[in-house]
């Protein structure tokens, strides 16, 4: 499923088929033995063989050589400059959690030589990701894709008019990963959970109930395809007990450079990075 | 990330005094013995072992209850409220590196009681620190301290005709450190490294041979009282590659948010959180 970072394809099929054995053989090994077994210059943390016994996706993610794709709406593109379209161009990347998490990795990594696009768009739910996935996505062939996508699904029901529903936003959400498996059978995938702050003057608590049925779609759209999946809705249910929502999200949706921050450490931290 | 932080104190004495033994046999030690070593739930990664093999202050070094103090200066006060003096209060905690740190320690480990204050205040090189460690250091008696002092040492030299030199500010973050070892034995110290990029109207690029003595004075000061170091101005000039230096610091000195944001990453990965 998931793999390791630095590790080349030799090693990574020399270890995989026998990640089991290795793994029920872990807790024997000698810190010398997990060194070597992680040839390459990978450290196995004793961690990662714990979290791999569990079933649990392979971290990290990431390997050197990747491209990167942040896909999703306004919280994803965050201001980025559209007509740049250049690898781990800042600008390109906008200023929120994809930028801050890329920064991230380009500075702690840069003989990884990641190439980190941002392709974002304001107000897209994920009809309107399907409808531009040819060439926002599949001609960029990413190795890895994250996508955060859903406050809108949910959202524009309620402002904009929008004939939306859970089930077609769980349902579309599939097809489109359906049609990125198929396309590109070995991307690895990155599921954010959608979230929603009570701040602002829109959003109320009333909400939040039936918001939580996208939280858990996109959850199971995760499971069902073997993706790494980022709580991001959790994640800031915790903050929100640290410092009031809107140091998070003033308007419950659109972080804050503190919230933009979290979620960069949370994404990073979801990959195993 | 496991956590010391739920080590308790005796699983602590137990494994801190023999640091060195433990890992002299590190490599040598079955997986199983590296989880026995680090009883309480705590798992040893092999990243650990290897760095406290070379004699790097063993980590992570926080641990549940900690009082965790940020001290410094403008960068680390970031527009606190100081008339607010409560542990882990938002406002309080001001909109910089030290607040980003502060939210994902307590987002991410709500269970470890941590009590963080920020004393930094705007301007202040290391004798202002002195005049004030009483009051806003040593009465709080943190478990944690740590500082970031320096760029006003060098700076005010030239813009505000401080009569300061390099020995001055190296002499006395050295005594102010032996102070507060004297008054605080077992305090853990975080001493991060002063930093200074070329941007703005202010910085010239000449100025960095000279302030490079300031950041090497800060590393040997950590050196000199065990502390963890982290490496501010390394991350900066590496930072620097990824994207221009005003994208980190729009006056060469006060991060952005984008700035505040790496070193809240590279301060939580020194400690080792």
């Amino acid at each position: 499923m998931t793999t390791q970072a630095t590790m080349n394809d030799e090693t990574l099929k020399s270890v995989q088929p026998s990640r089991r054995e290795f793994v029920g053989a872990g807790l024997g090994l000698s810190a010398a033995g997990l060194l070597a077994a992680g040839a390459g210059g990978t450290l196995l943390s004793v961690e990662n063989a714990l979290a791999a016994t569990a079933g649990e996706p392979f971290k990290p993610l990431l390997r050197s050589g990747d491209t990167i794709l942040f896909q999703g709406d306004s919280i994803t593109d965050a201001g980025r400059k559209r007509e740049r379209d250049e690898a781990n161009d800042a600008a390109a990347l906008g200023l929120g959690y994809a930028w801050l998490a890329s920064a991230q990795l380009l500075i702690n990594s840069p003989e990884a030589n990641y190439k980190i696009f941002n392709r974002g768009i304001s107000g897209n739910k994920v009809y309107q990701l399907a409808e531009r996935w040819e060439k926002d996505c599949l001609e960029l062939k990413p190795d890895v894709l994250s996508i955060l996508i859903g406050v809108n699904d949910f959202w524009h029901i309620r402002k904009n008019g929008y004939d939306g529903t859970l089930e077609k936003y769980q349902s579309g959400y599939r097809e489109l990963l359906e049609r990125t498996r198929k396309a590109l059978p070995n991307v690895r995938l990155v599921i954010c959970e959608p979230f929603l702050l009570v701040a602002g003057k829109e959003v109320k608590e009333s909400w939040l109930e039936e918001f939580s049925g996208y939280c858990t779609a996109a959850r199971r759209v995760a499971e069902g395809v073997g993706a790494v999946f980022v709580p991001f809705h959790s994640m800031f249910l915790a903050a929100c007990k640290v410092a009031p929502p809107d140091t998070w999200a003033g308007d419950g949706v659109h972080p804050s450079a503190s919230g933009a921050t979290v979620m960069a450490s949370a994404w990073l931290k979801a990959v195993g990075a």
